[in-house]
């Protein structure tokens, strides 16, 4: 069967943009994206998408972006799967390319979060949360976050200073990011000083509101991808090798193990089975850190930490430039920002041009290997995509 | 490429379940599917679903419904394309199979519209209309529909009583459907009499507010589905022959003609193009009938009738039994219901049980070709279903 590739990508800056709407994001991450493919257009449109019923009050999402975005008459809805929704948007984008259905799929991600006022906001992504096991008992996201944070410093003997240092290096890659929310360095005295949002969790350890839009392309068969590539001069190939998906419980007290994040250890695993490597010769990885905890959790789960030992071998100096692998040089969602179902959609467009070695941020080192990993909920669904750079 | 086909379905009759959740009205549909299917288990989950973000403050939709039927870790996500949700997820569902990502999905719709007030639930389906250009002026969603009924009296010159022989027929349809909510028959008079809704639309020109859920089985090849009809006693095959779907603008008003849905144009045209036949081949359809009017228009925009004479044919009693195609013997989303992000997958679900002959209301004259066609907004966003008995 044909082989699926990555031709173009499109972002917009994520920051607080009131004035604007989530069409207009749409559109201009879209048109960058096509811009990026020499021009190439979509056949369908996929976007992933967590809030727009609730803050935006829209739905049929889909049609509204597609025919905004100059597109009226394409294949055009909404995957939505909490704060994963980009990672299931690539994952059900690959499945159109893959089938023969579609030839040239869309896939984006875009979130409006300022649509809101705050306590909107914390309400509606709240909702990732399960309404009648948890939400109910006043639950907020940031609260069930912090218990698993509470939970894995008691078990693993870490104090609240070790977390400090996630956030650290994400603002000190976010600052070179120009599509980085917050695109500035920080120190561990903000940190370790910043308020507490729910005990453990301090503001620094938690991403930032934000809006944005990411968009990838995709194509069926290496043939059409090199045309493309050679079109906009480029001698790099990127073929979307896998994507998997795997779930948990929504309400975490029905969890096996609070700290260990099966949907995360189930992706990783199918994943990197399909793309047939071992995990070892991942080169880059964007991971999911909507929190600091999360972020150390992803590292374990998906296997390139051992449990209870991320938070270490991050303060030791892992997983940096010139590591294997090297981890979210585009600030992670602590600092390039978490535009919630664009997110897993950034991670995609900036593994990609990672490879392609042309981000336009803190770069990494030639990776030939790249994972991305995307959560929706406190770890109840995952995607994992494999990108890899065919000569 | 490998051929799609059903192998299961399974429904909940549809109804006002205050007392059920929506996980509980989705579990009842999927393990009937399985066990219509002789046991077999989904490797995947895809749920069509419009109102739970708004109604039941639920996202994360999917890993609920698969943790709660006892499927926790598979694959599993929302697909929103507002009352097309259903359809959209059928769409899906057939290329994730058809990709070889996955060997057997569920494709399910669940909608539980009784979570919330009158108020509510009409403020939550007016969602499918665009909240920034038609909401924002106090559009309803019956309001839009009554716009387009009004128009093409005007145009087609028909009176109000020319559209209550759709009703007329759903109804008496539903009467011997065990899942419909509506099963009883009614008069001419009493669809005449009954209260203005928005005028020109009346109650009975609406599809009533209802819960429900259904699921369908889909797999990939030949033999594996010729496997399972044989280990469940049963001699037809059913192909997923061919999805398609199609957008239009989200606001009526930038429509190139208010009474065609060219969303249902280009679907319809597409499906029937990917299945290799003529729409004259199709013996069965199950057609969106939100409203009457839409009924009528989905008539017309398949092509089934010619524009403006969609009325006139029905109430010369077109479209019945024994002619070709017959349709919405299930009663309809008038009469059957209209659980929003299910009904597409209700229709695919009893086309398909009218294809092997063993649907459980009124009966087809043993179908060959059926084609469903379900839609989301004032004809935003049609999905389009071919299936085929397989000899």
């Amino acid at each position: 069967m044909d082989k699926v590739f990555i031709v173009g990508a499109g972002m917009t800056k994520i920051g607080r943009f009131f004035e604007r709407s989530a069409r207009s994001l749409f559109a201009e991450a879209l048109w960058k994206a096509i811009e990026d493919a020499g021009g190439l257009k979509p056949g369908a449109i996929v976007v992933g998408n967590m809030t727009s019923s609730v803050l935006m009050e829209q739905d049929n999402l889909g049609p509204l972006l597609a025919d905004h975005a100059g597109f009226r008459g394409l294949p055009a809805f909404k995957v939505e799967a909490a704060c994963g929704s980009g990672g299931a948007a690539v994952y059900t984008g690959f499945a159109l390319v893959k089938s023969g259905l579609v030839d040239v799929v869309a896939v984006g991600g875009v979130e409006k979060l300022t649509e809101g006022v705050t306590s909107e906001v914390t309400k509606a992504l709240a909702q990732a949360a399960d309404a009648q096991y948890e939400l109910i008992y006043g639950a907020t996201f940031t609260g069930l976050n912090a218990l698993v944070m509470r939970y894995y410093m008691e078990k693993f003997k870490y104090a609240r200073e070790d977390f400090a240092y996630w956030p650290l290096r994400m603002h000190e890659y976010a600052s070179y990011n120009p599509y980085a929310q917050l695109p500035r360095k920080t120190t561990l005295e903000s940190i370790l000083n910043s308020p507490i949002i729910a005990d453990p969790v301090r503001l620094f350890d938690a991403s930032p509101i934000g809006d944005g839009a990411a968009v990838v392309l995709l194509v069926r068969g290496e043939e059409r991808a090199r045309k493309i590539a050679s079109e906009t001069g480029r001698d790099v190939l990127v073929e979307l090798s896998s994507v998997a998906l795997a779930t948990d419980s929504v309400d975490i007290a029905s969890r096996k193990d609070l700290l260990t994040m099966e949907s995360t250890v189930l992706a990783a695993r199918e994943a990197v089975s399909r793309a047939d490597i071992s995990l070892r010769q991942v080169d880059y990885a964007e991971v999911h850190d909507a929190f600091s905890i999360t972020g150390y959790l992803a590292l374990e789960d998906i296997g390139f930490a051992p449990k209870g030992e991320a938070p270490k071998l991050w303060k030791e100096g892992r997983f940096g430039k010139g590591d294997k692998p090297e981890v979210n040089f585009s600030g992670g969602l602590k600092a390039r920002g978490h535009p919630v179902g664009a997110t897993g959609v950034y991670q995609v467009a900036e593994s990609y041009m990672q490879i392609r070695g042309d981000f336009p941020g803190f770069k990494a080192s030639s990776p030939e290997i790249a994972l991305t990993h995307n959560i929706g909920g406190v770890g109840t669904v995952t995607a994992v995509s494999i990108l890899k750079r065919v000569k």
